[in-house]
C-alpha cells in the first residue's frame, strides 16, 4: 500500500509500504477513506520534535471496516468507522470514567496517512456510523477523529455550561472546534482571540460572537474590557505553548475554568500563581472515544459541521503538499483522499 | 488592648495596642471569644516567610460585635459572628460565583489574636449564628473561620462527589478537616496520610476508612494498593510543598481531581505532566465566606464537631508557648481565649 513517512524535519514521503494485517485478535483493518494532517503532525515536520528515524505519520482516520481478529465482537466489514487517535480497552474504569486517552492498555494508533491501518482493541476504539455515510459527511466525520473531540474536551475540560463568557486561545482547527463545541454547549458569548481573515470567518460561523485580534496582554486586556473587567468564565487553551498559556490563564476570571488540549512545549505553571488564581485547570490528549456516539450524532443529523476547518483536500499523492500549505497557513486543515 | 504581635522568627509576644476603631462606615468592630494559631502563621514563625517589621498576627476569629459602622446592616452589636481571613464584598461577579478570597475589594484580616479586631466589609464578611452559643460550640465554631472551612474547600475543589474514594495528604488540622468534609460530602472510601498516633485517631474519628502512613513514592504506592492500582478519585492536598504536591498528584487516578490548599511553597507544576495525567486541578486560599452559613448549621444542629482540632486551650496571655507547642506538634491546633 501507499503510506506517509517523515524522514526528518519538511522532508514528507509517500512510500511504497507493506499492507497491515491482524496482529492480535482485537484488531480491525480498515481500509481509509479520509485522512489528514494535524497541527501536532507540523511539531515533527518543523523539526520541534526530534524525529529520529524516518517513521509512518498521521493519527486521524475514517474508513472502512476490511477485516476484524476473532475477538472483535462491536464493529464488522463494511462498516464505516471513526476511531481515537489513542486506542483503548474501553472497559476498564478510567475509560468508563471517560478518560481513555488514561487507559492503561492505550496504544498510539499511527501511520494513518496511509491506504490501510491496523487498528489495536477495535472494540473499544472504533465506533460505526449509522449507515455508510454520503460523500459529503466524511470531511465532518474524519473531524470528529480528533480536532473536533479535541476542541469539545477543551470546552468539555473548562466546564462550559449555558449562558456562560468562554474564550478560545487559538484559530487552528483545534480553536475552531473549540468554539464550535462552546456554542453547541450553550455558551452565551464565545470570544475567538484570532488575527487571520479567514479564520475569523469562520470562527464567526462556528458561533465566535467576538473576535480579538490582539495577542499576549493587550488580548488579555481585551478580553477583560469584553467582560466587565473580569474575564471569562471559562478559557480554552488550544495552542499549547508557554505564552498561550499565560494568555489563557490571564483571560480567565478568579475562580474561572481552563480547559487546555494544546500539546504543551515548554509550559511550567507555578503553583503558587495557580493557587491565587483560583483556577481550575484541566488538559490532556482528549478522550475522542468518549465524545464520538454523541458528536456522530450531531454529524449525521446536520447540527454541525465540523468538516468545515478542511479548507483544502488534495490526494494522498500531495501529502507533501498538503504539510508544505499547513506549515505556510494557507491552509487550516488539509484533507487527504486515498 | 492585649493583641500578639511577631517580632521575628520564634519572637512571639502579646503587647499593649490600641483598641480598634471604625474607619471606614463599612466595618464592625468585634470582640474576640476565642482565636487560634494557623499552620500558615508558623511559616512566618520558623522564618520561611520573611516577616520583616514587627506585625501583629493571626486571621481566625468568633467574636462579639460591639459597634458598627454607618453603612453596616447585616449585623448588629450584641451578635456573636464568624468571618473568613479575607473580608470580601460578597456582591461582585466574583464574589457570587463563590470565590470571596478573590474579590477586587478583599481585604486580609490580620491582627486577631487580640482582644478586639476591626472587620472591613462587615456586610461581606461577617456572618451571626442563630443565637449567642453556649460555651461548648464554640471551638466549633472558631474552626469554620478557617481550618475546617477550608478542609472544606479542598473538598469542593476537588469536586468530592458521593461514593467516591477520597485520599487526604496532610494530617494537620486543615487535613483532618478534609477529611471530615469528604464524609459530609459523601465520600464512601477516605484514605488519610498520617503517621502520628493522635492525628491517625482523630482522622478516624472524623471519617477515615484507611490509614496511610508512608510517605513520598511509598505512600503513593500504598495509596495505589488501596484502589486496585487506579489511584483515588479526589486527592485533598492541605500542606503546601513541592513533594505534598507531588505525592498528592501522583496518587490520583488519571482524570481524577486534586483540590490544593497547602499555600505552595516551591511548588511548580509540568504542564506536560499535567496534561499527561488529565488531573484537574483547582485550589487556592479557601472562599470561607461561601460555606460559612452552610456549615454553622451542620455546627448548630450537632451533625459535626470541627472544634475536635483544638487539642490544647491556652489564655491568649500564653500565645507563645501556643506557638511552642504547635511548632514542636506537641498540638494539632491551639485555641486561645483572651
Amino acid at each position: 500500500m501507499r503510506g506517509t513517512v517523515i524522514h526528518g524535519p519538511g522532508d514528507i514521503r509517500l512510500e511504497q509500504r507493506p499492507d497491515p494485517t491482524i496482529i492480535k485478535p482485537t484488531d480491525a483493518i480498515i481500509k481509509t477513506v479520509a485522512t489528514c494532517v494535524c497541527g501536532s503532525d507540523l511539531w515533527d515536520y518543523r523539526g520541534i520534535n526530534d524525529v529520529g528515524d524516518p517513521k509512518p505519520i498521521g493519527h486521524e482516520y475514517v474508513g472502512i471496516v476490511q477485516e476484524v481478529g476473532a475477538e472483535v465482537t462491536s464493529v464488522r466489514p463494511g462498516q464505516f468507522v471513526i476511531g481515537s487517535f489513542f486506542a483503548s480497552d474501553n472497559t476498564c474504569r478510567i475509560c468508563r470514567n471517560g478518560y481513555q486517552t488514561s487507559c492503561p492498555h492505550k496504544e498510539f494508533v499511527g501511520g494513518c496517512q496511509a491506504e490501510y491501518v491496523r487498528i489495536p482493541l477495535a472494540d473499544g476504539t472504533l465506533v460505526a456510523t449509522p449507515d455508510v455515510p454520503e460523500d459529503g459527511l466524511v470531511p465532518s466525520l474524519l473531524a470528529l477523529s480528533d480536532v473536533m473531540g479535541t476542541g469539545w474536551y477543551a470546552a468539555v475540560a473548562a466546564e462550559v455550561k449555558p449562558g456562560s463568557t468562554v474564550a478560545v486561545v487559538g484559530d487552528g482547527a483545534v480553536g475552531l472546534s473549540a468554539v464550535l463545541a462552546a456554542r453547541e454547549l450553550g455558551a452565551k458569548r464565545i470570544i475567538a482571540m484570532s488575527r487571520h481573515a479567514s479564520r475569523q470567518k469562520l470562527a464567526t460561523e462556528f458561533g465566535a460572537t467576538d473576535i480579538i485580534a490582539e495577542r499576549g496582554p493587550e488580548g488579555v486586556a481585551a478580553v477583560k474590557d469584553l467582560t466587565d473587567g473580569y474575564g471569562a468564565d471559562h478559557v480554552l487553551e488550544c495552542v499549547g505553548t508557554a505564552e498561550s498559556m499565560r494568555q489563557a490563564r490571564a483571560s480567565a476570571i478568579p475562580g474561572g475554568n481552563v480547559g487546555f488540549v494544546g500539546v504543551p512545549h515548554g509550559v511550567e505553571i507555578s503553583g503558587t500563581g495557580l493557587f491565587y488564581s483560583q483556577l481550575a485547570l484541566r488538559g490532556g490528549p482528549a478522550p475522542v472515544r468518549r465524545f464520538l456516539p454523541d458528536l456522530i450524532q450531531r454529524v449525521w443529523d446536520g447540527r454541525i459541521e465540523p468538516g468545515k476547518v478542511f479548507d483544502l483536500t488534495l490526494p494522498l499523492d500531495e501529502v507533501a503538499d498538503a504539510y508544505t500549505a499547513m506549515d505556510e497557513r494557507r491552509a487550516i486543515k488539509v484533507l487527504l483522499r486515498p
